[in-house]
């Protein structure tokens, strides 16, 4: 393990998180709130720790899987426990594991929250909660490549330890050229929402939080309705947005390109869409009776599907209490989650094929036994490891699964509390159903559910196995 | 596809079932009911029937996985057709879908029951409940090899077909010997438990039927209370043998030619136990403030972890009342299942095992890419093929549970009932929670629900692939 590369990693995220938490501060001190001092604190503390760790170059510069795993790990508990900080020492959030998973949450772009009443809050705190989801929808280390080159070694672990999907495409030669188009795109599809949103006529604050938990499918609201309140043009506008943040990205460097027909080849982005377009459709009409009339109903319908798929977890009405159907429809979208290579979560359509071809391929083998059939995404075989990766996810995330799920139960609730918590925390959505539905919050668990959820958060974003690996003795035993 | 050889497998079964319903038939004589009637009438249908199939030899006799499947879901539908009829035309279930998810709950040994009221049918209706259990434990195809030996082609893959587990093994090299050790292991067991249970004070109709269902892991009681009105000494019994029905019946097999040392290396074996060990201690002390002394809470506790474990799904008390951290353990346990090789059904602990050692090896090859690890167990290497049909096995498994939970939403009971209904009927189980659980049963559900819920136990017991090759367009189209 090369552990001077690892700090290395570690101190540059630091000192980049200090440069973001100046971002509230100012907010804070122009609206004259006490708690922007915290964000100074912690903003100082950021960048003489980060600092300290970077003055000296890592001695070797060999890096692999097991590094990018860990460093990616680390970085993000790192980075959540100096996003908490703030919140715990202006006493806005008086408990310190609540801190913690607020600010995990925010990073891993769940929404998930313990706050009872959201509009307590200060703008610099709110404002904060909303950046997390930004920062950490793209990933953070994919920004410090961007800016910060490493030399040597295979950066390419540390993308692919943090990007979203079963496989990390380098769209031109270099990562850091890589980086730069994603973060570019990132910014102009965000700062669009924003334009839009004010001139369907929102206040400028509240757009800008939105625009930015929207971009990073996270799902902080600023008002205890989530996105209730909001006109019918403003909901459409974010269900829209949510929609084209769960598109992978690479479609948009496509667009960029002007390679369309490689677009239209996307059997992802296909079957992303057939989804979106089919849940809406049906939920809309098992909720027709619900809503005074249809075009309300397809509102609530898609921004609920739009949400829940792109694992935002933004709501307009408390769909907990919509019939069994629309629920369990939206249940599936949380395992569905969005495109590999955007901002959501969850499984991801990609393994979705995946999965559905491996089970196809499989029955049709049966017929012919001696015929070789290779799975084919977009008119390109799919590599054996590749595969052979989406099966270890799954089973890997099977057991997680069950093993969160019986941790949490121990604190008494309802099993469609528990299973919905779990599914809304490790697929990084925010709301589930029953106590965790839309209008209800995470504030009854206990600390060792929360811990237990916040590691589910952080392990659902880095999809599973570099936070498995961290906590692994095989990794860290020297023998073996 | 070899269509003459399915027609004659078909006809063989039919046979053998005729046989069956005699007994049930000649139990209703003895006791004056009007009900043997039509277990008569179904006999004699089913006679000729079989007979008609089975008069002309198969012209061909190749026979492979496809054909091996198709035949098991046929035989099995046709069987649980059959088995339906005369609970129909004896109007003692007088809905005919409700008496064909009877049998099909009983022919799967799930258990699951549509009848509000079980103590009113008659007793050569409820000895037929408990038979079916008996035929379907150990597969009615594996009892037609033994005696009705097949020759030509490859029969292993209609025992493979029908058997539980990952992988099938010929005990001896012939397969009707095989059967016939099998089926003899069955019979001993069965009647040592009748015999332990008539001397523990049940009276002999009780004991003949409950070790009927317990050997086959099925679940029907004949009292509404299902296991709870009998004495502890009568309950531990059972819950003894629904253990021991859950062992891999090689065991036993080791066990009579006196090779213990392979016994005691069976890494499934020690697991298995080990998992009934942790989940009910855990369970007795969670649950021990409900009963009066600790043995009481021992006792319902292992009862229900070796009913459920072994997808038995009696009970002896309503755990639905249980706290959330017991039901938990109990619904991870219907995923678990009992042993490959058992007359359980579950995903079978040998696959958890494989499961959890695939997700080890992932993370041990991160840390040395180059190093060759394979997965071993019982100090064997576990083939690649199993490995990967172990993970094929999974995301079947995963779409179908999906695709179920969606289509019983419609009928809009809560999000528990539905979710343990699926994982009761897929697993084999019988009781799940709320609405299913111990308490309650699945008459609410409607005809449609019935239908995907039936489809689910077939699935379950034939091992997912079989039931759907069965409605595959795929094996089915003359080209491709």
């Amino acid at each position: 393990m090369n552990h001077s590369m690892i700090r290395y990693v570690l101190g540059a995220v630091l000192c980049f998180e200090s440069l973001f938490l100046l971002l509230p501060m100012i907010i804070g001190f122009v609206c004259g709130e006490q708690s922007a001092v915290s964000f100074l604190i912690c903003a100082v503390a950021c960048m003489v720790l980060g600092g300290l760790m970077v003055i000296r170059k890592p001695k070797r510069t060999d890096f692999y899987a097991t590094e990018g795993f860990v460093s990616v790990a680390v970085c993000w508990i790192a980075m959540s426990l100096f996003g908490a900080l703030p919140f715990f020492i202006s006493r806005e959030i008086p408990r310190f594991e609540d801190a913690m998973f607020e600010a995990i949450s925010g990073f891993t772009t769940t929404g998930a929250s313990i706050l009872n009443d959201v509009e307590a809050l200060s703008k610099c705190c709110l404002f904060w909660r909303s950046f997390t989801h930004w920062i950490g929808g793209m990933g953070v280390l994919v920004f410090v490549l961007a800016v910060f080159p490493l030399r040597g070694g295979n950066v390419m672990f540390l993308m692919k330890a943090e990007s979203p999907g079963p496989s990390v495409e380098k769209l031109v030669p270099r990562v850091k050229n890589t980086a730069m188009i994603l973060y570019g795109v990132y910014t102009v599809l965000t700062v669009t929402e924003m334009v839009l949103l004010m001139i369907a006529g929102m206040k400028p604050f509240d757009a800008v939080n939105l625009s930015l938990a929207t971009a990073g499918t996270g799902g902080f609201g600023i008002l205890n309705s989530s996105a209730g309140a909001y006109a019918s043009s403003q909901q459409w506008i974010i269900t829209v947005f949510m929609i084209l943040f769960g598109v992978n990205f690479n479609i948009y460097y496509l667009l960029l390109v002007k390679r369309f027909k490689d677009i239209w080849h996307s059997e992802e982005l296909k079957t992303y869409f057939g989804i979106i377009l089919a849940s809406g459709l049906l939920i809309a009409y098992n909720i027709r009776h619900i809503f005074p009339d249809p075009l309300e109903a397809l509102k609530h319908s898609f921004f609920q599907v739009g949400s829940i798929i792109t694992t935002t977890g933004f709501s307009t009405t408390d769909f907990n209490q919509w019939p069994a159907f629309s629920c369990a429809i939206l249940v599936a979208l949380m395992f569905c989650g969005a495109c590999a290579g955007s901002t959501g979560g969850g499984m991801k359509v990609s393994r979705i094929i995946i999965m559905v071809k491996t089970a196809v391929k499989e029955i049709f083998t049966l017929k012919h036994p001696h015929g070789v059939k290779t799975i084919k995404i977009d008119g390109r075989v799919v590599e054996h490891e590749t595969i052979r990766s989406v099966n270890v996810f799954v089973v890997i995330y099977f057991l997680l699964y069950a093993g969160s799920l019986l941790l949490i139960s121990l604190d008494n609730f309802d099993f469609t509390t528990n299973f919905t918590a779990i599914a809304a925390t490790i697929n990084n959505i925010g709301p589930g159903l029953n106590m965790v539905g839309p209008a209800g919050n995470f504030s009854q668990f206990s600390v060792f559910s929360k811990v237990v959820l916040s590691f589910d958060m952080l392990a659902g974003r880095l999809e599973l196995l570099p936070m498995i690996v961290l906590f692994s003795p095989l990794v860290w035993s020297k023998h073996r």
